[in-house]
């Protein structure tokens, strides 16, 4: 793998090492931009089921426990995918992954949101260990994720009814294409039929064409079991 | 309450009109953000448990019949707290509620979704309602929401250890603090020793001492019940 060059970078120290989880949605969706961004950087993965996410060294960088985090030449850490990807985006700016205009921008990350604030936290690993710790079946905790994914995607369809494609947004691919396509993944995984969500489908589609998409899959990772 | 003039926007479209409820910590913190912008917006609220965000009329404006949506004079609708912020932000720059330097910025955004994206979701009024469903009694469903609150402050609390204060980073109110005092709040409801988090405390108590964080409170909401 190439060396990061600093002077790729606008501001501030580069990338080094994604810490990360191949099935883990957030992890997917910093994969996907330092690829659209062609940002390499070396990749340690944290066993999410075995709990190494919680050893003491890692939890040094990262608080929550949680993956993925960043960190940079200088040693700084940064954490949660969509700060991590808004913070590619302000110093390696091309291409943008998020529209120049306001009400745009404020609309991208709403999807964005949608599906990391309101989507994927409620059916993570975490939240599903919890609901079987407090005797729920495996067919309800299925249920559950199956149900979390479904509402998400069908505000999300909502949401870009009326918008030009063939990405979520438009010609180019953007943080709600990023984060889009992991939940689609996860989607599928609980059982969820997104053929019901044909806009959502044709921006995958889309995605699914570029490298950048297809490198960042969980079964493309070295981890991948 | 004074009409807006469209030119306190350096872009577009004024902010009009805030759809919310007193006790909804993500619209809270939108009228926060409103506050120390000094931005005055008209505010209807929608009574979440009589399932009024749920109204045809209001899932055109936000298909994920949630609160807060701000509508602006155009028409437009934004939903998602942290997008209508960062939005609130580019468009009305002072004061400022993100910092300049771009590492920073990301550490105050991660701040901010530890909290809107890992822990309010996961203890907001449908979730609690998902659980009762599945026949959890309130003292597991109340246990839910405490280990959640716990849990993201506790995380929070390791985030900031040693920045500077007063507020959560630094001598001005960020989007760090716009997301702790809701959510401190919400704790408070299920029983956390929120003492435990001095760090925290002593952000909240700057906070508390602002008249745009005072008028934001969910007691003070003509809604209140």
């Amino acid at each position: 793998m190439p060396s990061l060059r600093a002077e790729t970078y606008a501001h501030g120290a580069a990338a080094k090492v994604l810490h990360g989880y191949f099935r883990s949605a957030a992890s997917w969706r910093v994969r996907i931009a330092l690829g659209l961004k062609g940002l390499p950087v070396e990749h340690v993965f944290h066993h999410l089921r075995k709990g190494e996410q919680k050893a003491p060294d890692y939890l040094a960088l990262n608080p929550q426990g949680l993956v993925p985090t960043l960190t940079l030449c200088d040693g700084t850490a940064l954490t949660q995918s969509l700060a991590i990807i808004e913070w590619l985006d302000e110093t390696c700016p091309e291409p943008a992954l998020l529209p120049r205009d306001h009400v745009m921008k404020a609309k991208v990350r709403a999807f964005a949101l949608v599906l990391a604030a309101d989507t994927h936290p409620i059916q993570n690993l975490g939240v599903l260990e919890r609901l079987r710790a407090l005797g729920q079946d495996e067919a309800s905790v299925q249920k559950w994720a199956h149900d979390t994914n479904e509402a998400g995607l069908a505000a999300c369809e909502a949401l870009i009814a009326n918008v030009p494609g063939p990405f979520c947004f438009g010609a180019t691919p953007t943080l709600a294409d990023i984060c889009l396509a992991p939940q689609l993944g996860n989607a599928r995984r609980f059982g969820v039929d997104v053929s019901r969500f044909p806009r959502l489908g044709a921006a995958e589609l889309a995605c699914k064409a570029l490298a950048a998409f297809q490198a960042a899959e969980p079964m493309n990772q070295p981890d991948a079991e």
